[in-house]
């Protein structure tokens, strides 16, 4: 490895390419540029989240890891906070005012509070960090508190976006850094890399402040209660809902612990301006008429254990649907949700609720960037290669032509996949090698401790169940002398193929009765002979063990 | 129940309701509308796919089913028509030339083909059964020669639109009868049935000749192999593949037995214009130049099986994706396939070649009408009453709502769920009775013989796998007399975790040792000691069971 080379490593979960983890090295140093999860894909069986897999940085005992930074307070960018706290409990964070709030939240859940000492900065400010001199810029977002980097290194400026958009509207008047932006284009960007989520949308992503008119439709039509869901971090969003409550002199309920504790923070450090009067204790919700009460909630992407998801199967503890609701879903299904988002919408239907989602009304604008906004950034900035990254290959590569329309040579394209290391010194930009894992599967308390063989065994047994047979046999003949007891889930339903089991019994019986082999033998025998014969009478073909009890 | 009653029973499969099947029964006669199936939802694990439950038919000895009529060729309303002929034996078919053509196929495939009777009619056509008067009229749609019924009946005149959309430039040439339309209007329709699939989409579904444009922008910059995706009877789509391939010179091959049957079908019957010249035997693709070939292939929807998904794993037995080839989906992932889709066309990407969907360009048009349409149709027919059908709940409602605008009283919108028999005489239109059931899963050769208990087990055992514990135990005292053995898959990687069985092993001989109980009660308690120290260690909640063999 040259010393004289900057290597550039984007890592993340499944779909997405660098979005959850960047690490950029230079020599012995290094620095880490966000640590957020991303939630499985459906066939990812059990998974709770997943993690960037930075275990190459802990092998690395010769590196020096100045610093962990961060863009902006999402799930997606800050929600592995924790396990790199575990990892590199030395480490400093460096975080923008509303994003430490939210780490600090995401640590003492973790009861690792008092382990990590955050660093505040603001957009604007710079500081060095070893080899490499940060910049801070402000982008918009759909939170506050939102910022890019550019990075200054031996090896050239790089600038990083972060997750934007150009809001020339936002909701906090807090408007993209544009001068900043073109600055870095004077001084000479070596390498932008960039957020590519909305790579196939043309134009320009409509403002935060373009929802507004919706919401007052919403707020002007509802006769009922109004029940607002969005992400708990979404703190534009939960403003909006504010600003509307008042209009329409309604009270704000917030329901769920996450969403209320995040309101408590950014409401505390200034982020949120919400009124003391206007806010009403859950609690207290029935004493207040249903046309004079909006609600909080979380579960717009149909999560199963969220507020909404409960409301629409009727199993949250304090409150109900009641007709004459208005169901607001200020989201937009996160691809592979639709049919959780749409069920639940169905739901709520069901129950008599009036649904308002984002196909019948701009109730929800995009946090990110379209292609005109990207042309922009890539015009303001000229970098001489450009890297998309925060999206699937396909949005990749669409940023990529977007690049080379705005002049960027083919070859400066940069497309790289989580774990391939980008090289970049004064002559070039390129792929160099493949860093083994890309991901960690957090499944319960286990970090990393399931992999692809347990995912394709939990695969087998959701399609077709397992079938155990256990029989005592004779320890001298391998005879059986039980019967075969046989134990079944999500095969078939066991009370309804009496026969079927029957037949199996009698199966395993005869195949022990006329052979002779050794007992591991023997138990493949048994298995090869009962999957047949179920695979024969169902064409399905569940997991099939059997234990022979020697005596 | 009233003899002067029209009873409507939408039946069909998970999200959409009355999609798959409509039962017509006035006194003691019936006739049955569609039979088709739905695929599984992401959670119902293993199940191969849905069909309407029409048990209580089969029950119904007394009733006399005069036949069953088709709409269209489309899998969501021909393909549960094995289960039906099997069902019904005795009931003749009725369909449209290219439609019983598809069912021949599907009943061939059964080995029911010499069973079932299909009688052809032309849209147009009148006939009778029994009590029941029916009208065919032709409606457009994505697949050619598909109609609407209008069915009079003792308690009025019904008039279902099947799967539409108005084409006033089909590719077919084969315009909507608006004129029939409305005449039925003047004639007096008591109840509409109709199509609410994008309910949420104002204006007017583009036309499926507005696609050439895109088709023939790809056409002319690919430089390799065009490789085209669309569903196997999507035979509009396969025509207008045809066509683009004649104007640019190129070979066209069919991959995938059933889209071949299909094309071979649709030609013989000359629903399918291509020259026989025109076609190349898959086996000789090989032999042609790049740029002078066309493929068409399934697997538009990400499906496992299907030839576009093994190409993007590379496991397509006879042919790979190279460099230069340009893939074509002509499709609009269905809600719940997203992810599936996007992994496919994520890889398509990895492996080098071009990949154009419907967000990048118009290569894809849905099949069904939208909002302006929906008007159309009501203002044409004039009807009494509403009943949305062949959508989720949420477009139900809205299409509800679309007829109200259009003067409709809101009493009069009619939003029944599966199952639910709607009551129609000279006086009213009302919801009565709800039938159990609504639809029925098939897994592997099992039509019925899994549900709810099995897919939660299954649930269960995609999560957190399962563990047994096989003990041999002394059967005077109870005490183990052997090393329990441990069975588990899904729950973690057994050779990983070898503390952790240990510690199982442990637990259960311990508890063995110092209970008394009898034998169920021990297996119990040793279920539940296992259980809570998994859970402990792991934070996961695996199925344990189990085996005290006694000796």
């Amino acid at each position: 490895m040259s010393k004289a080379k900057l290597r550039v490593i984007p890592l993340g979960g499944c779909g997405e390419i660098g979005k959850n983890m960047t690490v950029f090295e230079y020599g012995s140093e290094a620095i880490i540029l966000d640590a957020g999860i991303m939630f499985p894909m459906n066939d990812m069986h059990g998974v709770d989240y997943i993690i960037p897999d930075f275990n190459h940085l802990r092998q690395r005992t010769d590196l020096k890891i100045h610093g962990i930074l961060f863009t902006h307070g999402h799930e997606d960018h800050i929600g592995a906070v924790r396990h790199v706290v575990e990892a590199f409990p030395d480490v400093p964070l460096y975080a923008t005012r509303l994003t430490a709030g939210l780490i600090e939240v995401k640590l003492r859940e973790a009861r690792l509070g008092r382990e990590a000492k955050i660093n505040v900065f603001r957009a604007g400010e710079t500081f060095r960090l070893g080899t490499f001199k940060i910049e801070a810029f402000h982008m918009c977002h759909s939170i506050p508190d939102c910022v890019g980097f550019a990075i200054d290194t031996p090896a050239g400026l790089v600038v990083h976006s972060g997750d934007y958009k150009f809001d020339n509207m936002p909701l906090d008047g807090h408007k993209p850094d544009y001068a900043r932006l073109a600055e870095y284009g004077r001084r000479g960007v070596r390498l932008l890399m960039a957020d590519s989520t909305n790579a196939d949308r043309p134009g320009w992503t409509p403002s935060e402040s373009t929802i507004e008119p919706a919401f007052d439709t919403v707020f002007k039509q509802a006769s009922g209660r109004i029940i607002i869901a969005t992400f708990a971090s979404l703190i534009s969003r939960i403003q909006l809902a504010a600003k509307m409550a008042l209009r329409y002199n309604r009270r704000l309920a917030i329901v769920g612990p996450t969403m209320r504790e995040y309101v408590k923070l950014a409401r505390e450090i200034g982020y949120l301006d919400i009124p003391e009067p206007l806010l009403l204790d859950p609690a207290k919700m029935n004493d207040v008429e249903p046309h004079k009460l909006v609600i909080m909630v979380t579960g717009s992407q149909g999560e199963p254990t969220a507020v909404l998801t409960k409301l629409a199967r009727g199993e949250q503890r304090t409150m109900d649907i009641i007709p004459g609701d208005t169901i607001l879903l200020s989201s937009h299904p996160i691809p592979g949700n639709e049919e959780l988002v749409y069920r639940t919408i169905n739901k709520l239907y069901g129950r008599g609720a009036n649904v308002v989602y984002d196909s019948l009304s701009r109730v929800h604008v995009s946090g990110h960037c379209s292609q005109e906004e990207m042309r922009l950034l890539i015009s303001l900035t000229k970098p001489d290669y450009l890297m998309p990254v925060h999206g699937e290959l396909r949005h990749l590569i669409q940023h990529g032509k977007l690049g080379v329309e705005c002049g960027i040579p083919q070859s400066n394209i940069v497309i790289a996949e989580n774990g391939t290391v980008v090289e970049v010194d004064r002559h070039h930009v390129r792929k160099g090698e493949r860093i083994p894992g890309g991901w960690v599967f957090v499944d319960g308390s286990g970090v990393g401790d399931i992999g692809p063989a347990v995912i394709r065994d939990r695969e087998i047994l959701a399609r077709d169940g397992f079938v155990v047979i256990a029989v005592t046999v004779d320890k001298k003949t391998g005879k059986p002398i039980s019967e075969a007891e046989v134990i079944s889930r999500g095969f078939v339903y066991v009370r309804e193929a009496e026969e079927l089991i029957e037949s199996v019994k009698a199966a395993v019986y005869d195949t022990l009765k006329h052979t002779q082999s050794e007992n591991g033998k023997r138990r493949e025998l048994v298995e090869q002979t009962v999957g047949r014969l179920l695979y024969n009478e169902t064409k399905r073909r569940p997991m099939v063990f059997s234990i022979l009890s020697e005596v």
